[in-house]
Parts: C-alpha cells; sequence; structure tokens
C-alpha cells in the first residue's frame, strides 16, 4: 500500500478497495483463490484505484459506489498484467514471481479471465452504464495495442507511433480512473472532459519515466535487466530520441532492420543511450506533459483532492534520472 | 445461421445479430478483425441469442436493445469457447479449424479477451446494469468451473458433481440468455426466476444430449473421436449412469482410480458404454429436463415466442440416440 503523503485524502478509501478486492479472492476454487490472493499481495502503488477515489470524492461520488468502481479498475488492471505476463514470458513482477512462473499457462490464462469477470462485475454493480461501457472500451484498447505490437513488431519509430502505443498500454488506463468516477458522479461533460484529458498526460508522462527506468535503474531494482525493452526490439522515448540526434548509429539501424545484433553490441548500445542527452530529453518531455495533466485540474475549484490530484502530476516525474 | 423452423419469428432478429457481432471485427488490427470474422464464420447454431431473441420479443423488450444484449451473449459464449480451445489444445471445433490450430497462444489468449471486452461493450450498451451484472457473474461461474476441472481433474463420478459442472460449462450460459432479456425488459420477478429457471433445465438437458453424443455419433459429424469426453478423463452422464448399473466394470474402476488403462482398453469401454442401457437412460433424463424447462413457461399468456421457447425444449432432445 502507497504512504505517498499526497495520496492521505483517501487512504482510508483505499483500505476500503483492497478490502474489497481481497473479498473478490474467496468462495472459489481453493487454488484459483489462492492465485488471486498471491496477485493482490503483489501489491503495486494502487496509483489507479487513488486517481479513481481523488476524482470521485472531489466531485462527491456516492462513496461505496467510488469503492466499487476504483477496485473493478484495480483488477482489470491486475487482470491485463497477468495475461502480459505470460504471454511475454516473464517471471517476475515487481520483484515477485508471476503467476505463470509457477502455474501452467492454461491456469494463468483462466485466473486473468476469472480477475476480468470479477472486474467486470464490480463495475456493473457500480452503476453506472457509462463508465460500465468505458470501462470495457478500456479493455478493448488495451488488447488492440498489444495484438498490434505481436504482430507488427517494433512498429514504426517515431514519436507518434511511440504515443498512440502508450496510450493503449498505459494511458486509457489512466483515462479510465480519471474519467469514470466522473461519469459514477453525472459531471458536466467539460468537467469529464478536463478529467480525461489530465487522466491521458498523466498516464503518458507515467510511462514516459517509466521507458526512461528501463534505461537508468538499476537491475535488482527494476526486477528485469537494465534496457529490456529493446532487448525485446521495442522502441522507447530515450531510443527515439537518442536516433533523432544519432540517426547513424548502427546498431540501432540494424535493430530497427530487424536484424539482431550481438549480445555485446546491444549493451553497449543500450549504455549509449543511457550516457546520451536522450535521457534528459525524455524527461523534459514527460514532465512537459505531467504540468499539462495538471492545468486540466485548473478548471475546479481548490480543494484537498484537486491538490492531491496535481501533487501526483509532480510526484511522478520529481526525480532524477 | 439456423434455420430451424421454431426460430421463424426471430429470423430477422439474429440477421441483425450477426451483422452487429460482424461490425465489432472492424476497425481495429487487420489480423485481429481477420481473426474475428474467422470466428463468426465457424457459426454454430446461434441458439443463445435465438433464446435471448424470444424472451425478449415476449416480453415487449426494445428491439435495438434486445439486439445488443443478444449479440454480446453470442460472443461472450465464442471468446469462452477461443480460449477453451487453447486450453485444451482442441484444432477443430464443429470442423473448422481453431484460431490456436494457426495462432501462436499468445495471441488466442489476446483474441479471446478482445472478443470479452467487445462482448462487455456490448453488454454495456444495451443498458441495463442488472443484465451487465449477470454477464460478468456468468463468465465468473464458467471460468471458475474450468478451473476446478483443470485442478480437480474428473472430480467425484456422481450425478450432483455432475449436473454442478455441466451447469457452470453449459446451462448458465443458457441461463444468462433466457434470464437477462427478462431483466433488460423489467419483468416481474416471479417471470424473471421462470425463465431464469427455463434457461437452466434447458441447458442441462441440452448437455446431456451433447454428452450422448460424444458416444453416439460419428466421428466425421462430431470432428472429434468418438468418446474424446472419456478419453480424457471426463466423466459424463452416459458414464455415470453405466457405472451406477456395472459398478464393477474394472476398466471404468481403473480410470476413476487416475489410472491410464490402455487406449485399446479405452476403446472397447467406450463401446460397452455407448451400447448399454445407460444411453437410453440419459437421453430419458435430458428429455425430462426438456420437459421440466418447458413447464416453466406456463406462466406466460400463449404468444409465437412462447411456442418457439417451448418448441426449442422439445427440439433439443427431439432425436433417436
Amino acid at each position: 500500500m502507497t504512504t505517498a503523503p499526497f495520496l492521505e485524502p483517501v487512504q482510508d478509501g483505499l483500505r476500503a478497495v483492497e478490502d474489497l478486492m481481497r473479498q473478490q479472492a474467496t468462495r472459489h476454487h481453493h487454488d484459483l483463490d489462492a492465485a488471486l490472493q498471491h496477485l493482490l499481495s503483489a501489491g503495486g502503488k494502487r496509483l489507479r484505484p487513488a486517481l479513481a477515489l481523488l476524482v470521485g470524492e472531489m466531485l462527491g461520488a456516492d462513496p461505496q459506489r467510488l469503492t466499487t468502481l476504483a477496485a473493478a479498475i484495480e483488477l482489470l488492471h491486475t487482470a491485463t498484467l497477468v495475461h502480459d505476463d505470460l504471454i511475454d514470458g516473464s517471471l517476475l513482477r515487481r520483484g515477485i514471481p508471476t503467476l505463470n512462473a509457477s502455474w501452467s499457462p492454461a491456469a494463468t490464462v483462466l485466473t486473468g479471465d476469472f480477475m476480468f469477470a470479477q472486474a467486470a462485475r464490480l463495475a456493473a454493480m457500480a452503476g453506472s452504464l457509462a463508465a460500465m461501457r468505458l470501462f470495457a472500451e478500456t479493455l478493448a484498447i488495451i488488447v488492440n495495442g498489444e495484438i498490434s505490437q505481436l504482430f507488427d513488431g517494433p512498429g514504426r519509430a517515431d514519436r507518434e507511433a511511440y504515443y498512440q502505443r502508450i496510450y493503449a498500454k498505459t494511458a486509457s488506463m489512466f483515462v479510465l480512473a480519471t474519467e469514470s468516477p466522473a461519469l459514477l458522479s453525472h459531471a458536466p461533460e467539460a468537467d469529464t472532459l478536463a478529467l480525461r484529458a489530465y487522466g491521458h498526460d498523466l498516464g503518458i508522462a507515467y510511462q514516459i519515466v517509466d521507458d526512461i527506468l528501463d534505461f537508468t535503474g538499476d537491475q535488482a531494482r527494476l526486477g528485469k535487466p537494465v534496457g529490456s525493452d529493446l532487448r525485446h526490439g521495442l522502441i522507447t522515448m530515450p531510443t527515439l530520441l537518442y536516433l533523432e540526434n544519432h540517426p547513424h548509429d548502427a546498431d540501432l539501424q540494424a535493430l530497427l532492420a530487424g536484424e539482431t545484433p550481438s549480445p555485446e553490441a546491444v549493451d553497449a548500445l543500450i549504455r549509449r543511450i543511457r550516457d546520451s542527452e536522450a535521457i534528459a530529453l525524455a524527461a523534459a518531455d514527460a514532465r512537459r506533459l505531467a504540468r499539462q495533466a495538471a492545468v486540466h485540474l485548473d478548471a475546479f475549484p481548490d480543494s484537498p483532492q484537486r491538490r492531491a490530484l496535481q501533487a501526483v502530476a509532480e510526484y511522478i516525474v520529481a526525480r532524477d534520472f
């Protein structure tokens, strides 16, 4: 559970979300319940439900329906990770063994499906058809993005394609977290759109930071080798910005052409990117987007929740890379 | 598309459902769209949406919302089959190659996920939170059933366990098809419960017939070897009834004890079951349940739709085994 000070206003709410999620992991087949408990224990920052709670409380949403919606969003997020890790063959997430590390593919597929079902059930119980529809559309966007990546490989190495990809992968779920409580609260359309834009820009900034950390983090903390995106042929913001300034890097061009450079060449390329100006440029882009996210909140009167949402935008880019 | 005469009242409705489902298979990644079109072309009897349309029309549901709900149900059904076939390693369904026969597991998992998302989106668009909730609960029941089967293997060889298993596997989706249009139509609770009971008994009868055909059908028409359930260690109604009358069959006892008899011994066991009185007894049980299903419809005034629903119950058990 997060202890970031700006999430103070929703500490009680997050506890209720946690309880509700864990209640979904009882009364089924005991192996399934154990798997669900394991997945929920693996934790994470619970950033998405925190955002949903902050927005909902800011708009005066019904607390019980809001808790239910926030739990649905986090369960949906967790379900997509379960199938993701299976597809990528990832054995660790947040330093904890993934489900597919110890379970068969069949059991892992079904556990993900079960979490989808429980997430959808909670989303329906939150009592807003508009939120429910956004919920389903978000899942479709995420999965379509994964399928595109699976079939197209790295795809075009330009910013537009990159932003599109991380919208599908990450920002769409942030949009769900910030827009659906507005739909639940029957907020005016302009407010709903502002919160959608906040979630979008925040999510893009968040993923850019994540993509920077893939180059600058240390292996122990990342729980995976440094530069693992590039090792998997995935072109992220640091690589894109490096490419703009070093268009003739032979190893990178080989990678983009679908060739497989030697592991030593990839190691060296990752070091060149990490030590280049691309990291600072990517961080600047993330900060620009986080500031832009916060500006969308200007439409709302001052409140502890609005201040917390602004603090989230500052927090996710407030680190030295 | 079905041409059963009793489905005449919903022919137009079924065409609208078909169109709506195919609209969900456009505007995404082209490989995904192609896979979705393939899955929808593989067809099937469209029995579940037909049931939903008949019930909804009988109750005066809004036609557009009813079409949307019926399409959601058939997409959900198809999505569960996609993951099922992957898990079972099935290469054919209805004589047509399954998705996993030609696609990677990753692509197959994601295509199933995408269909879940599209099904949930349509279910939300149908505009009934109660129907949406039943929709999500049905998915949870189906998946929990599959997980139980995966972990427990054949499980207890008694009728109660069998009925429970085929409720999760088949009848729960029939319940969704017959109860959700009642929820959409705000039918009185007694009517909703009667339609739920109709769907339940019909679904159980349907699955018993399917399980009989696994013994009595011919391989070409089944698209799989005769007795494939038993070959996979799955104990269905014919085997249960055979066991009641032949408790000392050594090969069957070996199978129940988790041993693996020789293929020849299993072939011979399948023949013994097929040629025993168990087939007629299982058929009698299916007919009893189909009659019981039809009785639940007595609560409704006579109408072409009610007569069609009664005809469905007669039709699914109207064959010589």
